[in-house]
């Protein structure tokens, strides 16, 4: 069994390690606070150093990526392979990658699709980026981490762009289901009893997502489904009863800003999926 | 069989008159603009006031309510019910229905959940709100219309409040939806290749729903499935993805804020439903 050091145990690094554990491998530890490693089956290194040699892989997963140039040092590392599961953006992971490479570290990036309960269930999905042959000699290895593992391709920043529409896409639909409720209790309608009507309305959602897919891969829109213009009407009601109610309608305005444009643009008969191949925006003094 | 007057004869209203007409009930129709009614097995009336006089029911599905207001006649339909369901907002339906209350008229408000080509078929649902003697009265008829016909209450506006909360919802998801595949677009992802996933990650809505109307219902945000404080941080790295491919940003953004809110009135801590339970923020200039 391949030996696998583990940098960092908050909530996540402390499931990664206890997966490893469970998994038979020989796994070394490391926190920068002391203590962090009680109840882990695990060696406990002094340092992080110590920990990178005593293994091939080396995992690591702080908090953020100033965290990660904190803790990894580029002499220990040489000749060993990284995979960086810490949260951050594709930049910073494509940014890691070329210092790795400059040092002769193999590189993968890695984003965890689970909460640290789900660590190797069934549930947690582990995406990965970075060198097919780096991916090939790990995979057996890091399958103990998760259900599925799945290695999207050799740009180290493609999991974590992976990771970021799909987030984009579930952060943006939560406040839209935070706000449907919002709205509801401002309308006397029980949140349990609007839930099970969601969730009938979610039922439409693969069609959906697959209608929009294919809009996007083939650069057609057609409006016969629903155009845009209807869409903007749509939404126009929708806020005129979220003001009524003098609720804040921050992020519906601007969705329906983002149809605007479409409109402004002459696309109102086209559907949704336009708003896919919209030249962004002038800033507006957004954040 | 009930007759049934159908006042309104787009693409909706045609596909409610056929749907009566193939439950079998005398069904007579009217449109502004003459010619509409081809190929509809129905009565054809010269006035508005004509057609309701034939009916004890009459349904109105014209493009708003001032299309509704030009449309309607008080004095052709005293003594007779009707079922409004034009697109439109909890007020505008209470207003309708006060409007119909002064006089005598019979008023249930009405929203179908379904394109026109659904309509009487398993997947169409009609929302109805109003007094329940009347529903009574007329919901053997408005089976007709649909798999699902549900009386959501007598407050007339609460068929429109439900779909708005809804449509809230399905429309802020659809934005991130197609967010979704524009930054992966940016990021050289095929959307098809990404459907799968978004599809997998759908897969977890249900509960969330549950879970979010759960924390709404009962008042309790607890942070212990994630907090406000992780929330803004995952938001924050989309944002820099997003950014950096200077994309626009204006929905996920006004999501972040949402959070902010919390944040800066010391819920970090709670979870993602105590953003139903925060007093709406000042207005910056929002439309
Ligand atoms: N928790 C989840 O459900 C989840 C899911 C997916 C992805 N992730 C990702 O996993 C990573 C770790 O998350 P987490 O939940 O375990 O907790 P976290 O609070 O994000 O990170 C805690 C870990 O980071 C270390 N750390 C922070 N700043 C440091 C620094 N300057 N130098 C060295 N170490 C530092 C902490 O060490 P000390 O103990 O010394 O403070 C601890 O080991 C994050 O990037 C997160 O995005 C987490
Ligand atoms: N289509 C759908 O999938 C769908 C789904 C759910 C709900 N709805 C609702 O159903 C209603 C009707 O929609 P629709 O799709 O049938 O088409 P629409 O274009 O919204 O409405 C067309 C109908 O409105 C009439 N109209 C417009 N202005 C009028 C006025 N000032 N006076 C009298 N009549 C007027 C038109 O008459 P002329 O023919 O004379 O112009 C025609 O009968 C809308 O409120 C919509 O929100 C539609």
């Amino acid at each position: 069994m391949t030996s696998v050091t583990v940098l960092g145990l908050g909530p996540m690094g402390r499931a990664l390690a206890a997966a490893f554990i469970a998994a038979g491998h020989p796994t070394t530890v490391w926190n920068r606070s002391p203590g962090k490693e009680t109840g882990l089956d695990a060696a406990v290194a002094g340092t992080a150093a110590e920990a990178v040699a005593a293994s091939p892989l080396v995992v690591v997963c702080v908090r953020d990526y100033a965290a990660v140039r904190a803790v990894l040092d580029a002499g220990a590392l040489r000749g060993r392979t990284l995979l960086n599961v810490t949260g951050g953006s594709p930049a910073q992971a494509r940014e890691l990658a070329s210092w790795a490479a400059d040092h002769g570290i193999g590189y993968l990036d890695g984003v965890l699709v689970a909460t640290t309960d789900a660590i190797c269930g069934p549930d947690a999905t582990l995406f990965a980026s970075g060198p097919a042959h780096t991916w090939a000699e790990h995979r057996g290895t890091l399958a103990a981490l998760g259900g599925t593992t799945s290695h999207l391709g050799e740009d180290p920043g493609r999991a974590a762009a992976f990771d970021a529409s799909l987030q984009d896409m579930l952060w943006t639909s939560m406040s839209g289901v935070v706000h449907m409720f919002t709205l509801a209790k401002a309308e006397n309608i029980d949140a349990t009893d609007l839930a099970g009507h969601a969730k009938t309305l979610l039922g439409f959602f693969p069609d959906m997502i697959d209608f929009l897919a294919g809009q996007v891969a083939s650069g057609r829109y057609p409006g016969d489904a629903g155009t845009l213009e209807a869409t903007a009407a749509t939404m126009d009601h929708v806020l005129a009863a979220i003001r009524a109610k003098h609720l804040d309608n921050g992020v519906l305005s601007a969705a329906r800003a983002e149809v605007q444009r479409a409109l402004d643009a002459g696309y109102g008969a086209d559907g949704f999926g336009r708003l896919a191949a919209l030249p962004p925006a002038h800033r507006r003094g957004r954040k």
